[in-house]
């Protein structure tokens, strides 16, 4: 369906804007400043906004008066486009500023774009699902049952050069069963070795019809599964047939992959993470065969990508070493296990693949992301990046790829701030701060009541403040601006966001100079981290060809603010590409083709890692970079031109 | 030590006697008839000699009075002997027969042979148990554990064209402890595989000094074990450091394979069968262990050689199509398992490699047995026959083999008849009867009181009543002759071996014309199955090379007595082999050397099963053969002659 076009006056902007797209989410796309404390909730009643032409679902609200209705007002987050409309932002919320000149998004693929990558996939499995019927046994014929089936198989596969086949203990056990209980029909699953096939599942008759995997991004803080049709039928037109997430089960024990490694080493610790992780991926598997209604044992074999901890603490092994110098895991190369080893039930015992990571804090979501994003295939050199509490980071081309991991530390997932939260319903992900009056306007997750502020609330946030002239380059705060939002409280000096009584948590939301500081410096590791990578290979950020944006945080945060506070470096907006949860995307694309298996395989072990733990040049990059954008202004040319020289300088001039 | 000369008047035949050994021993072996019947414990007081000259070690019996004891009178069950002695057999035990032309022994292999054999093998194992020291990892070596451990292990093997070294997921969990806790010195244990090396085990320190494996003999009745020391140093001068056996714990569940499938037909029959079988290898195990002091973690592998019933049961895998006709097992080949797969504690979780089957009846037992005969090395052929509850044959040479399993019936095991019993202690074990008293000699295991008539005491006193004229051709009882010992009970007629009084059973133990029937179709059943095999290839048995009889049972059958009775083909005496329990030779084999183990790979591929079941011309053959020695003389020409014309027919004449 076409968009529509929002207009905006009194600025003459016009935006486009998805039908029943909410106005004050296209208002903060747009930059287009409107008044709003409450998160889009409807109870402060601020973000005011006059309907000039055109058609809107809008909710009158208690705060909107009879006069005020009659002439078209409305609030702008209960209100929802139809289709074309022009819309007047009232004086109060109105700002001299010139809109940004923004790109309409941040070229983030879409559900629908990533489904696509997905469906044009030719499925090329490493896992043969096929129907056998074999002749029954007769005094002439008393081979055994795990014999006939390799020998009926071997007749079938005898184009394939097929040197061996093995049937493992548990499926011998159930052959005498099944193979007369099936009156000889049945379907096999059997995964490719290295010298032929081994036969790891066993059914009644003809299942082929359906055929499915799951693929994993166990993530610290997240587990989000897809459940992906195999079929190699031409076709299909949706591989992904459902998806579910939800939270870690671990972050009971502990919020970052430290925390959990100190929790393992605890009695009973390792066992419990085991079966935390497990018991998620499980609930998150039932919830899929629940909502799909696929039948549970057409679920052939299950692909997870996750961090070099989530891999270990998956299969139950001691993570202890991953922290502990010189950061030693037990493996890169994650061994055959299968979902009985790890307590997964809601599936039959199938295979449970794993990525191979590359170091301790460079795991196999990260190899999964490369293959996802598509980097290791390419002649030019590309800087993946995944935002996180460890920023990890790969450099490079087909022909050599260098990675770190940086130790952000947790300011981008909330940690380290005081109102820091995770991005849930109520965080605050996108504020803009208005120039003249410093006052904000806020959105949060699910246009609830805000709780606290998540990670592009904070990038949104701090940019949004330099740009305003509320903090100066080292990240002080400018006290003598005309405005109550900036206080001393106990010696600290703080930004309020917002008032207690706009807020879920009955105080205040603010953003003081020590979480600031703590933001400068996860901006500071990674920036360093990238600096370094690009230095030991004598490239700067001038000669990358794109910046691939990983993971899901990395959907919401918006390359200029990035670049305004010195995070990502700066190139021109249509070289950053936001590919979303790489991780997941990378688990389907291998469960889908051996070719991505080879892949994934080849960029483990391509990836050279570079340890910046104890690294002299690390050190003195980190402390360079710990400044707004960056105390060497040479790498922010254009921020420099386009928006601090717009403002704070301005400002002082 | 050289053997005593004993002579035996008035026979003037002289026989050789171990030192100690005991003097009825050494009649019965030389053929020299005693009256004896309470199976030489000394309480029938019947077997008096006197003590010509020589030394003797005698216990004075209540039943000697003193004027005999002073004229040397004593009885042959309480005298062992010294040195050279003479003695003279008294009137009441002397026989007008000539001694039998008999060998002194059945040309069994004596247990030093069988040591002998395994020390003189040149170990050449599938599993390498190595020492490697790693260097510990820094910042500038960051491998992970199982990489750093494949790493240095490729290093060490490196003239070997290692592919690939695999590391099982149990393995990695140990790992970051043992390696750091050992100071990066360990020992592994590797299998072998077709593609490189699979990582089993992983030890502290340098532990390659102790190195053993337990070989298992796996019988429906008994479990035998052999502790073998794998070290591969020249000079390893006893390669069996110990041995135990035990009857299999299933017993309890049924006497034979039968039985033992039926009752795992039932609820939680077979977990209980799989726990019994591998309780009693677990407690031999335990047993080795204590006898031995060998330290349990040195003990690094299982080898373990059944029939298809035992080696299905063991595996927990399901047996019942073993005796439902077409008679198909679940495999042949067994899967890889581990002692952990099947609940053997006693060891690590170590591989357990079991022997692969041929069919339902030919089971990994008689593989072994054939590797172990060597016979499937040699040009000549073989007929190899494992006499018990299945009689199972093979005939062949190096080119081919032909293999079949009579249902023989548990006649020989003391099954189907009256008195029959195990071979344990009290168990009739040799029998002889004077031709002109019609008395007995019994000698029992253990020389204790006798409770019944075990496998070979029932060819023994089948034999000697043909050759006593007590029964006829067709196994009826000559009721015509002058003993009280021929009588006939609720019209069944017998023979009475033992009267009550001689007992430990309260009655009298005999042989009724029923089991002489059911001893006549098991003999018969063997013989037509070794029949109908070398029919089938066009060969009669003189063309036979060697008869090679294996079991332990085997090595208490008297082979002349076997031809007497038409149990065995008739060759000369030196065509004999009796080989013992080649099923627990064959899997020391097997343990000791790769040549072994694709020796019993290509021996399992080379057998042809004929199935006897439903099979017309073993029905004529086994019909042929319900006479005694058979229907068609011309097939016993030595025996009718030696035996047959000297006896019955004399008597008859």
């Amino acid at each position: 369906m076409d968009k529509h076009r929002i207009k905006f006056l009194p600025l003459d902007y016009t935006y486009p804007g998805e039908h029943g797209e909410n106005l004050l989410e296209i208002a903060m796309k747009a930059g287009v400043y409107i008044n709003a404390s409450c998160g889009g909730n409807g109870t402060c009643g601020k973000c005011k906004v006059r309907l000039i032409d055109g058609q809107v679902d809008s909710i009158r609200h208690p705060k909107i008066d009879e006069s005020e209705y009659n002439e078209g007002v409305m609030l702008a987050c209960q209100t929802n486009i139809k289709g074309d409309a022009v819309f007047e932002i009232p004086l109060e919320s109105r700002v001299d500023r010139s809109i940004l000149n923004r790109k309409k998004s941040h070229g983030a693929l879409s559900a629908a774009d990533v489904a696509q990558s997905l469906n044009s996939v030719v499925p090329e499995l490493r896992l043969l699902k096929l129907y056998i019927e074999m002749s029954p046994p007769g005094l002439n014929d008393q081979m055994a049952d795990a014999e006939r089936l390799i020998r009926r198989l071997k007749e079938i596969l005898r184009d394939k050069e097929t040197k061996e086949i093995n049937i493992e203990l548990n499926i011998i056990k159930k052959l005498p069963h099944i193979l007369r209980d099936s009156d000889w029909k049945t379907t096999i699953l059997a995964s490719e070795t290295d010298l032929g096939w081994n036969i790891i599942n066993i059914q009644k008759g003809d299942t082929t019809s359906t055929y499915y995997g799951v693929a994993v991004d166990v993530g610290t803080t997240t587990v989000c599964c897809k459940l992906i049709d195999l079929r190699s039928d031409r076709g299909i037109e949706n591989r992904v047939i459902g998806e579910s997430a939800d939270y870690n089960a671990q972050i009971s024990y502990g919020d970052d992959v430290i925390t959990r490694i100190m929790y393992a080493g605890k009695k009973g610790g390792l066992k419990r993470l085991q079966e935390a992780i497990a018991g998620t991926i499980d609930r998150l598997i039932e919830d899929l065969i629940e909502k799909t209604g696929v039948d549970r044992t057409s679920i052939s074999h299950l692909v997870a990508a996750g961090n070099t901890t989530m891999t270990h603490l998956l299969l139950g092994v001691e993570p202890r070493y991953i922290m502990i110098s010189p950061y030693t895991p037990a493996f890169f190369n994650p061994p055959f296990a299968t979902t009985k080893d790890v307590g997964i039930k809601a599936v039959d015992d199938v295979p449970l693949y794993l990525f191979p990571c590359v170091s301790s804090y460079v795991g196999g979501d990260i190899v999964a992301g490369v293959l996802s994003a598509g980097m290791a295939d390419k002649e030019e050199i590309s800087l993946f990046i995944d935002i996180g509490t460890n920023g990890e980071i790969v450099l490079g081309n087909r022909d050599w790829l260098m990675c770190a991991s940086c130790s952000a530390g947790p300011a981008f997932e909330g940690g380290g701030i005081k109102d820091g939260m995770r991005a849930t319903y109520g965080a605050i992900e996108q504020v803009r701060i208005n120039q003249n009056t410093y006052e904000p306007m806020i959105l949060t997750i699910g246009h609830e009541r805000p709780s606290g502020i998540c990670g592009s609330g904070l990038i949104d946030c701090l940019a949004e403040m330099i740009l305003a002239g509320i903090i100066t380059q080292n990240g002080r705060f400018n006290r003598d601006l005309p405005t109550r939002r900036i206080r001393e409280v106990d010696n600290v000096c703080e930004y309020v966001l917002c008032y207690k009584e706009e807020t879920r948590i009955g105080r205040d939301i603010t953003i003081t100079e020590m979480d600031i500081d703590n933001l400068i410096r996860a901006k500071a590791a990674m920036f360093a981290g990238c600096k370094v990578l690009l230095d030991s290979v004598g490239l700067s950020f001038f000669d990358l060809h794109n910046i691939i944006i990983a993971g899901g945080f990395g959907h919401y945060i918006d390359p200029i603010k990035a670049q305004i506070i010195g995070l990502l470096p700066e190139l021109p907006s249509e070289r950053f590409k936001f590919i979303g949860n790489s991780s997941l995307h990378g688990a389907c694309l291998y469960m889908l083709s051996k070719r991505y298996v080879s892949q994934a395989v080849r960029i483990a072990g391509m990836m050279t890692n570079i340890e910046l733990a104890n690294n002299n040049r690390f050190m003195d990059e980190f402390v360079a970079a710990m400044f707004l954008p960056h105390t060497d202004e040479r790498l922010f040319p254009e921020t420099m031109k386009n928006h601090w020289q717009k403002n704070n300088f301005n400002d002082e001039d």
